[in-house]
């Protein structure tokens, strides 16, 4: 961390560390320390937001500090990781100390609700760019891949489908009779932590849906070598979704949006009494490549379409 | 690591894993996964570099690849952490393919050099910015902090002093008669990891130079509770710095002037025999707080300014 920064990541980011058995030195010097226990594996991820890009430029910053750690906290959940602690690379255009305060808040809600300390930082001057850094603690040889998804294995979502995808559609004019489900799911997005843990020690594959399932599950379906056919009746839709869908025919909506930071899994059939959280079983693991969904008595191919940046 | 950006990530900035003792899992799934050995600490740091603000619009692709690796391993370098990991947060306004080859060839030769895997990244769009945060081991307890410099302990510092300094001086259209080292110190600065292996076991503080000494080392001073005073005549300068220096009379340019990346660090003076790098003796802690300096027989107070975002 450079020098010169010290003040803002001081003041507003850090707070007395909460995980001190991990995390034994903060923010402060040129690096943080950690410790993993013997036995445990420390899983690590990045994601950064952009003004302009993944949200706009009068976002609510509160809103924006949670959100910037959930995705992350996001994967760290779909690995069945316990997070532990963070690092924050703030870009800022200029020092707004209400802007910062309200960040903060937003961030440091989450982070406590997780136990998550933000263990170090950098501050730039430039164009609006939050990046963080989410570390969590995993048993040896526990963490739920992509690559280890097998035939018959059934297939899993906690939460709604779609809803934060309804919420760009209610923010581009569409108007819904109960939008504040689906607002809250786009901005303020709760990562799925408590249910990566529940399921470690049993789902064979996990990913967390940031880009919509017909392109998230894929990566599942290619990097495990099989193929997946969904069910659309069985696909979990909040009540406003469907009144969207009656109402436009765009029923690939709850398929191909992303933002949703739900969980999807799978888990071996003689293994599905084991599952103790609220998750829906929307198809299964097929050996046949490729992505299919049964709706309407016909199966057809789903094309993958996710959130291109560079297309 | 949301999926769309695999492709780049994927294709540009990842190779085999060389620290599988430590890295278990690379790019491809949600996170990383690493160990740490026992009776070792994780060293973390992160810095990001902005357009505009750490470079020139045409600054040189893969000198900036190695430069944003280069500040990581220096922090790292710092603690006397030896480097094993990074993870990689890239912002970019386009795939333009000619500069994201060259920036992560930059990137990876500095990265072969220490042997320094990396294990994660995201991809976004917009303003070119780019962010690094990178891991390294030490082994317990012996981590080189700022907080732990003694009264009457020795300061040292690596190379020489001011060079990059120079390096903006003569872009700014300063005539030197030997302008190639200051350049290279500027746009590929050699980060101090195995000095800072070499001084682990005896250096009492330790701070890398990002900012200036001037302003770095009043961080060890302040979470010390110590002052200090250096001797100008034992300021490690380069010739053509002391060149310009004697047409400008700046002779505050090796104090204030930052990018230097060399180690300032402390050491007992019945421990200086331990050195075994190249380095400098500067100066002197002393009990009375603040940063002198001893020139022309006069000791003066040296005002501490390092390079301020948002000034």
């Amino acid at each position: 961390m450079s020098v010169t920064e010290f003040g803002l990541i001081k003041q507003y980011f850090t707070k007395p560390l909460k995980n001190t058995y991990v995390n034994h030195l903060g923010v402060g010097d040129d690096c943080a320390l950690m410790s993993v226990p013997e036995g445990y594996e420390l899983a690590l991820t990045t994601d950064t937001m952009v003004e302009g890009v993944h949200f706009f430029a009068n976002a609510d910053p509160q809103q924006l500090g949670h959100k910037l750690l959930a995705i992350n906290l996001s994967d760290l959940a779909a690995m069945g990781a316990d997070p532990v602690s963070a690092t924050l690379a703030l870009t800022l255009p200029k020092v707004n100390e209400v802007w910062l305060a309200a960040f903060s808040q937003g961030l440091h809600e989450l982070a406590n609700q997780f136990s998550v300390d933000i263990i170090g930082g950098d501050t730039t001057s430039g164009s609006l760019t939050l990046t963080i850094q989410a570390m969590g603690l995993i048993p040896k040889g526990q963490a739920l891949k992509r690559s280890t998804a097998k035939i018959d294995d059934i297939i899993c979502v906690t939460g709604c489908l779609g809803d934060a995808g309804l919420a760009l559609k209610i923010e581009q004019g569409y108007a819904c009779s109960i939008p504040e489900q689906a607002l809250q799911q786009l901005h303020q997005p709760q990562p799925k932590v408590i249910e990566g843990l529940a399921i470690r020690n049993f789902a064979s594959a996990c990913i967390d849906l940031s880009d919509g399932i017909a392109s998230d599950l894929n990566h599942i379906l290619q990097q495990s070598g099989v193929g997946a056919c969904l069910h659309w009746n069985n696909i979990p839709r909040s009540i406003p979704l469907n009144e969207y869908i009656d109402k436009t025919g765009d029923w690939m909506l709850p398929l191909s949006a992303g933002d949703d930071y739900q969980l999807c899994f799978t888990v071996s059939p003689n293994k599905v009494d084991l599952i103790q959280i609220a998750c829906t079983q929307i198809g299964v693991i097929e050996a046949k490549q490729g992505l299919r969904i049964l709706r309407s008595n016909r199966i057809s191919e789903l094309e993958v379409k996710g959130f291109e940046h560079f297309s």
